[in-house]
C-alpha cells in the first residue's frame, strides 16, 4: 500500500473535465476520458433505455426491419402527375403535402407558407399571393405532410396535385415511393420563393418538360438506382447535398433512352440541357429511393431502427419502426452553415425538409467520408467528413454493404439508426442540409450542417417502451 | 561528460537500419531516421546534382517553365484525321506512330508490334497480319514517337494516318498537340490486340463516330478543359486509370452539342452509346491536354523540369525541359498491379504508353490522393494512394492551383517534377498504368502502379550540367 504512494500517479478521469483539470494544476498526469450518463442523465428514461436495451424482442425486430432495408433494391419506375399516383391528391382534392411532421398553416415558417401560396397559385386556386394565403390560412385548402402519403419533398417539400412525381419501386418487396421535381438551385419554390418565374419554370416542369422525362424514364435500359447511387459515393457524392456524380450517371441513361424515343427533337434539347446545368437533379430521385428503403424498414413491432426524420421549418419530427405512424418531435437544432455573400444567421429559417431521409438510410452526412469535397458547400475540413462518418457508425445498426465509403477503406455506409444507442451515446445524428431564408419569397442563402435534437429519440424510446409493456419478453 | 553514461541515452540513428537494431537487441532505444546518400552515392553525380543545386541559372529556368505549365490553358478545339494535323503523317507518308522513346521494330514488344500491323492492316498497306508484319520488319513504314509529332497515345500508343486525332490548344501559348481515340477496354488495339473486331471498330471510329464527334467538338459550348478536369478530381478520377467523371462531364457537353447539331439522329444514338459505356473515354483527351501543358513548359533552357515521361513496353524515356529533344532512358521499372482472373505477372508486358504525360504534369499517381476508388483497379488502400500524392510532392516545384485534391485539404496536385529532387531524394515518380499481355494480339490483363527508373533522371541531369558548362552563373 506504501509503494502506491511512492509510484508516479497516473489518473484516468471519467466525466468531468474540471476534476482533471486540477490534477494537471497541480503537476500531476491524466487521462481525460470523455463520458456523460446515458439518456441525459434522467433516471427514469435511464431505467427505460436499460430495459429496452435488455429487451431481445428490440433485438429481433431491429434484426427483421434491418435485413428488409438492406434487401430493398429501389429501381426507377415512372415519372406521373401526383394526383394520378397520390390517393389524397386526386383529381377534386384540395390538398397540398409539405416536408416535415404535420404542422398548421399559422404555425408554419415563411418559405413553407411561400411555397404552399405558390403552389397554390399553380394549381389554379387563386389569382394572386394575397388571395392564395387567405385560402391557405382559412383551411380551404388541405395540408399534410408528404409522409402521410408515402411521399417526401426537399426543402418546403411541396407536392401538389399537376406536379410530376418521380415513381420508387422498393421490387424487393413491391412498395413504392414518390417525390416532386428538383427545380435547381437559387430562386426556386422549395426554398420558399413564388415569383412568376418561379411558376413559370414549374409550369414547363409540369407540361414539356413532364412528358419527355416520362418518356425517358419509361425507355430506361437501367433502372436500378442502389448501383448507380453505390457508384456515386466512388465519386465523390454523398446523395444529400452532393449530387453532381449520381446526376451526370443519371443524365447518361436519360439521354440513351430519350434518343431512342419519338419525343420532338427540341424537347429533348430542352429537357436535358436543364438537367446538364443542374448538380442536384438526383437528389429527388435519392430521397425517393431512401423512401423506399426505409418504408421496407417500418412498422416493424418493438423495432428502434429509426425511419423517418424529416423537418417543416419550426420541429424535427421522428419516426420508429416499432412505433408505426406516431410522430416525435421537438424543436430543430440551429444550422451551422456557409452562408451565400450578403447572408447571415439572422435570416435564416429553422432546418427544413424531408431530404434528411438520406440520413435515415446512411447517406448525407452520415457518408460524408464519401465526400471530401462536400465541405466547401457546408463547411468544415475533409478530416471533419471523414470523422462525421466515423461517429455515425457508433449509432447504427450496421453498416450497408451496398454503400462503401472509399476513405473508410470500402466499410459500408454507417445504417439503420438505433434509436436506444443515440440516447446511450449521446452522439447525434448528423445531417447535412440547404439553408432557406425565414420569409417567403427570397430563396436558398447557404447550406451547413445540423444535427437531430435528443428529446425526439428519448420520447420516441418512452413510446416504445410503452408498446412492449406487459408482453412476453 | 561522467554524467552523459549516467543518463538515460537517446539514440538517433541515421542511414543503415542495421545499427539502430543492435541498439534495440541491447535493450535500447532509437529513433531510425531512413536516409540514403543523394545521387545514389555516385560522387561525380553528387558533384554535378549539388552544382546544379546551387545554380541560380537552373532555378530561374525552372521558374519560366513552371510559370508557363501553369499559365497554360488547354481547349478542345477539333477532332480531325491525322493525316490533316501531324506533318509526318500527311497523305502520301508511310509512317506510324508509337508511344515511348525511339525503338526499332526488332526490339519492340508484343502489345506494340500487334498494334503496329493492326494498323498497317487498318490503313491497307497489307492485307494479312503475316505481310503486315513483314512490311513493318523491312522499313516499308516509318516508325516514330508519338512525341517526336506533339502527339500522345495510350498503351502501344498507334496513331496512323487515317485515325482520327483530337486536337487541343494552349491557348496561353498557342501550341497544339493531339492524342488518338479511346476504344474502350479489354481487346483493342492500343494493348496490342490486333483481330477483325479491333478492326472493324476503328473502321467505324474511323468513319461515322468521326464526322459525329468532330459536328459535336466543334458545336461546344464550353471547350475549356482544366475547369472540366478540377471538377474531375473533385468527383474521384485522378485522370489517368480513373475518367468516369471527366468522361461523364464531357458527355454532358458533346450531348448538348450534338442535339444542337445537323448529325442523323441515328448516329449521334450510336456515338454517345459507345462514349456512355467507356468510363475511360476522357483519358485521350486528358493526354493531349497534359501534353500541351507540359510542351508549354519545354525548351527552356537550363531547366530541370521533366517535360516527358513515356515507355515504349522495353524502356522507360524522359525529356527535360533544358535538354531539348534528347531521350534519356531505361529499362522499365515492373509493375506492381492488379491481374483480371486468369492472367499473372508472367504474362505482361513491360510498362507501356505514353499516358505517364498525366504523371509529367501531377496527375495520375501524383492525384491519387483525389481517387480513393482507383486504388480498387490498380490495387493498395486509400491511405497509400493519399500517402503517394504527399510523397510526390517532395519532388515537385510546387502544387497547382488550378487542380485540388480534397483530400489533401485543397492542396494543389504535385506538380512540375524536377530532376534534382528526384535524384537527390531517391524518390521516383510514381505512374498508374495498365498492363498489357506481352504476345501480341490478347490486350489488356490488368492495371497497376510502378515508377520511373531512376538511371534517365541521372543521365538527364548530367547532360544538363553539360549544357550549363563553361557559361556565366
Amino acid at each position: 500500500m506504501k509503494s502506491l504512494f511512492q509510484q508516479k500517479l497516473k489518473v484516468i478521469n471519467v466525466g468531468l473535465q474540471g476534476f482533471a483539470n486540477n490534477i494537471v494544476a497541480s503537476g500531476g498526469e491524466v487521462s481525460h476520458l470523455s463520458w456523460a450518463p446515458p439518456a441525459g442523465a434522467d433516471a427514469a428514461l435511464g431505467w427505460t433505455l436499460a430495459n429496452l436495451v435488455a429487451d431481445p424482442r428490440v433485438e429481433a425486430a431491429n434484426r427483421t426491419a434491418y435485413d428488409r432495408y438492406l434487401a430493398a433494391q429501389p429501381r426507377l419506375v415512372d415519372l406521373v402527375l401526383a394526383r394520378d399516383a397520390i390517393a389524397g391528391l386526386a383529381a377534386g382534392e384540395r390538398r397540398i403535402l409539405h416536408s416535415g411532421p404535420p404542422i398548421a398553416w399559422d404555425h408554419m415558417c415563411g418559405p413553407q407558407q411561400g411555397a404552399i401560396t405558390g403552389a397554390i397559385l399553380y394549381e389554379g386556386w387563386a389569382n394572386s399571393l394575397e388571395t392564395a394565403e387567405k385560402l391557405a390560412a382559412s383551411g380551404g385548402v388541405a395540408l399534410e405532410p408528404c409522409h402521410h402519403h408515402k411521399a417526401v419533398g426537399p426543402m418546403a417539400g411541396i407536392i401538389s396535385p399537376s406536379m410530376p412525381v418521380w415513381v420508387v419501386e422498393n421490387t424487393a418487396a413491391g412498395n413504392r415511393t414518390y417525390c416532386n421535381l428538383n427545380e435547381g438551385l437559387g430562386k426556386v419554390l422549395r426554398f420558399g420563393a413564388n415569383d412568376s418565374a418561379v411558376l413559370d419554370r414549374l409550369r414547363w416542369l409540369g407540361t414539356e418538360f413532364f412528358t419527355t422525362m416520362q418518356a425517358a424514364v419509361r425507355g430506361l435500359e437501367d433502372a436500378n438506382l442502389k448501383p448507380l447511387m453505390a457508384q456515386a459515393l466512388h465519386m465523390g457524392d454523398e446523395l444529400h447535398n452532393r449530387n453532381a456524380a449520381a446526376s451526370a450517371l443519371l443524365f447518361k441513361r436519360l439521354t440513351l433512352s430519350l434518343l431512342k424515343s419519338k419525343v420532338d427533337s427540341g424537347a429533348i434539347q430542352r429537357a436535358l440541357a436543364f438537367i446538364a446545368g443542374n448538380d442536384h437533379y438526383f437528389l429527388n430521385i435519392s430521397m425517393a429511393a431512401c423512401k423506399s428503403m426505409s418504408d421496407a424498414a417500418h412498422g416493424v413491432p418493438g423495432s428502434s431502427l429509426v425511419t423517418v426524420m424529416a423537418r417543416n421549418g419550426v420541429n424535427f419530427g421522428l419516426r420508429l419502426s416499432g412505433t408505426g405512424d406516431q410522430w416525435f418531435q421537438a424543436p430543430a437544432n440551429p444550422v451551422d452553415g456557409l452562408y451565400f455573400p450578403g447572408y447571415t444567421v439572422e435570416d435564416a429559417a429553422a432546418d427544413l425538409g424531408d431530404s434528411a431521409i438520406t440520413e435515415t438510410n446512411g447517406l448525407g452526412g452520415f457518408s460524408m467520408a464519401a465526400s471530401p469535397a462536400i465541405v466547401q458547400f457546408v463547411g468544415g475540413t475533409p478530416a471533419d467528413a471523414t470523422a462525421n462518418s466515423r461517429r455515425m457508425l457508433s449509432i447504427t445498426l450496421g453498416s450497408n454493404p451496398a454503400f462503401t465509403l472509399p476513405a473508410l477503406n470500402f466499410g459500408g455506409a454507417p445504417a439503420g439508426i438505433d434509436a436506444r444507442l443515440v440516447a446511450d451515446s449521446g452522439v447525434l445524428p448528423i445531417i447535412n442540409t440547404g439553408i432557406a431564408h425565414k420569409k417567403a419569397g427570397v430563396g436558398q442563402i447557404g447550406a451547413g450542417i445540423t444535427t437531430a435534437p435528443m428529446d425526439c429519440f428519448n420520447d420516441a424510446l418512452a413510446a416504445l417502451a410503452k408498446t412492449l409493456e406487459g408482453g412476453a419478453k
